[in-house]
């Protein structure tokens, strides 16, 4: 049953155009996907949704977008040159290797054989800048993103002016050599992080830590379909300098209740550590009492590819003998499509045209659609959870009025034309 | 002078957060750059407006995001492997090595030593997948994102039954080992590209060129200050399958006439060595027609950063002693700065943050400013480019009139609060 969704849902993605394997007519390449025409459109308006949540919706946050590719220094100072591992265990009879944290007994999954104790492999994506040998620098792809943040803390706090409490945000790529890349874009070697650095003085760690705890839920319950899928996961096991860790988890996976969001308390680890790595001075000076302080951060980071597999195991729908997709009206690929009645008609479709022009001024995404019969357009639509079908028939030919069918209730109303955007924008607040 | 000018654009992004050097509290990472917090604005205003520009005032283009890792084969069937190089000289005295193309002696630049012939280094940037030794792959990053859209070509023709002719576009990131990154943002190791891959019948191909190549000009008229100093140059040397190439020019650098984007007739050449290489079979099948064959493809191929780098040049500009950045409101950082005219009068305060919240509720980018005085605050946003200034004042109170404050002329005008964004998106267009 679980499964059979996730292949349905595999299934719909290449179908529809969300989303391709990676180097498919290659025969693939493992834990590398490729974004369709319409998971671009659909992943986009997500990337932007939190974009504008982040930096409109909190007035003190800035954003930054920084180099895939760093200094391997950053690597050794973040401590993911020793510590950014996955334990392995290897089959002493076949030599196969499985993830330790995969296992559940001491014989090898394939052909029941002993299996040595787990050893240590890096993570970390290598590669190397330079042409010339002797200049070449051994380096790595980013494992996560948020060093970044820490990286353009100081050159942040000098161009801006910023004041503590204050946050930077990031939407950016980020590689893992996973050992085992799987569930689609669950488990990617290549994905995209949204990172938030909430910049605070020690004392007020407990305060924020709570705000973004619930802040970010908020976020995630206004965008999902079953927000009640949704849910904390307290972290026991904590590094030295962590006092709480939360995971944000949908919990109605075909897979089992899977993070999408950490909240995670860093104290000053990470500029303390950049600090002594790289000979800087990144204590930040308040400017009203002029106090000298290494800020502490809370740290939310999510994934924007889970996220976007989330809301479609959350979006899909089998009802009737339809299936459809209920996604959020904001982050639809299409929030309209437009069809005239019938496809013969020249005055249908030039007053359908007319409209679906119209229509694609405004910021809203609009699909045209003219083949097969309305039934067949409906069903396409609701496929790729298109919210507004607006039909043009020979009644707008006679008083401008459309029909416009919704999505979830398959209910239709009449409306003039000329309310259609206002109409459409009131439907479309999170 | 003209390196007088580079200077100062460098040294005012920093300053003021549009661009940071990458990896600087490690000393720098050479061909590296971070967006900061306006930078990032300025960037994301500027692929959406591509985006935009191209999947919706063009009907038949569709967007795709695909993997910067992709199957190494990709690289052997593309020519990379073979032909990405770039030939380099030694000199036999000091040992220093050169790039041919900038080299107009065949004495050593740096000590008068006699070079060696030029030999060839590839610039693609290596990377391996796979944690156990026997299960790692050697791959590269991606030189060029248009790959990743011939390898979706047939995904996204099946799941859009999109026809002929059409396009695909997608804005991402491309690696490239230079062996000298430099002039700002114009040579970087790592950097982001607009591209366009238009499929269309081999018969068409002269009239698509045409029509591409004159379109992309437009958009980039439209978008820079002194559409003046932009041009066409026209390739002479011509790969094998090309039949034309010319480059959109920005003329008016500090170091020249420099390549924006370039207009390729690629023929059917990509499609072809994919179709070998994998093995698949890339033919279309014209639907009305039933006639198969290979498409051949018109491609526009641009720099976001580069884009972004001549923007900001284009843009500055030193008048009575005034530094602003004469930006296109579509694209700069903030579209308006709300200022109470003092911050010590609670009620002008208030007022304007009503105003400046009110305004945040629409998709302009704004901006709050309470610092120093109003003369030292225009000075500020003309400095980042802000077109708009408004201020709220004694006589808002009274009538709910506020001045608003143009960029370029200095000059204000009274009008309505209420009228504000209306009066602003009036001023919007490209």
């Amino acid at each position: 049953m679980a499964d059979d969704l996730m292949q349905k849902i595999v299934a719909l993605c290449k179908r529809r155009g969300f989303i391709f394997p990676g180097s498919e007519i290659y025969g693939g390449f493992q834990g590398f996907w490729d974004y369709g025409p319409l998971g671009v459109e659909m992943k986009n308006a997500l990337k932007r949704h939190w974009w504008r949540w982040m930096t409109v919706e909190h007035e003190d946050i800035v954003g930054i977008d920084g180099a895939i590719i760093t200094h391997p220094k950053v690597w050794e100072a973040s401590g993911h040159i020793k510590n950014f591992v996955d334990p392995m265990a290897e089959c002493k009879n076949c030599h196969k290797r499985f993830k330790a944290d995969d296992l559940n007994s001491k014989k090898c999954p394939e052909c029941d054989g002993e299996l040595t104790e787990p050893r240590n492999y890096n993570i970390l994506v290598p590669t190397s800048i330079g042409v010339v040998e002797e200049d070449r620098t051994e380096c790595y792809l980013r494992g996560e993103a948020c060093q970044t943040i820490y990286l353009d803390f100081k050159n942040v706090v000098s161009s801006t002016r910023i004041k503590i409490p204050f946050g930077i945000c990031q939407i950016g790529k980020a590689f893992r050599n996973e050992v085992t890349p799987g569930n689609f874009l669950y488990r990617q070697r290549e994905f995209e992080q949204w990172d938030l650095q909430w910049f605070v003085h020690p004392d007020d760690m407990d305060k924020w830590f709570e705000f973004w705890k619930e802040e970010r839920m908020k976020f995630y319950k206004n965008l999902f379909t079953h927000p009640d899928n949704l849910g904390f996961y307290q972290h026991e096991k904590l590094v030295f300098y962590a006092k709480k860790a939360f995971d944000i988890e949908y919990k109605a996976s075909p897979f089992g209740n899977k993070e999408i969001e950490g909240i995670h308390w860093r104290s000053d680890y990470d500029l303390t550590v950049h600090s002594k790595f790289s000979g800087q001075d990144l204590t930040y000076i308040d400017p009203d009492t002029n106090e000298r302080y290494l800020p502490h951060i809370v740290e939310t980071s999510g994934g924007v590819d889970r996220t976007f597999l989330f809301l479609l195991i959350d979006a899909y729908t089998e009802e009737n003998n339809r299936i459809f997709l209920k996604l959020n009206p904001i982050i639809a690929p299409y929030q309209v499509a437009v069809f005239p009645l019938v496809k013969n008609k020249p005055e249908l479709v030039d007053k359908a045209r007319e409209i679906y022009k119209n229509l694609r001024k405004t910021d809203l995404r609009i699909n045209w659609d003219d083949r097969g019969n309305i039934g067949k357009r409906y069903l396409a639509q609701d496929e790729i959870g298109t919210p507004w079908c607006v039909t043009i028939d020979y009644q707008t030919l006679e008083d401008d009025t459309v029909t416009i069918r919704d999505r979830d209730t398959s209910l239709q109303e009449r409306i003039n034309m000329d309310k259609l955007e206002t109409w459409i924008k009131e439907r479309l607040s999170v």
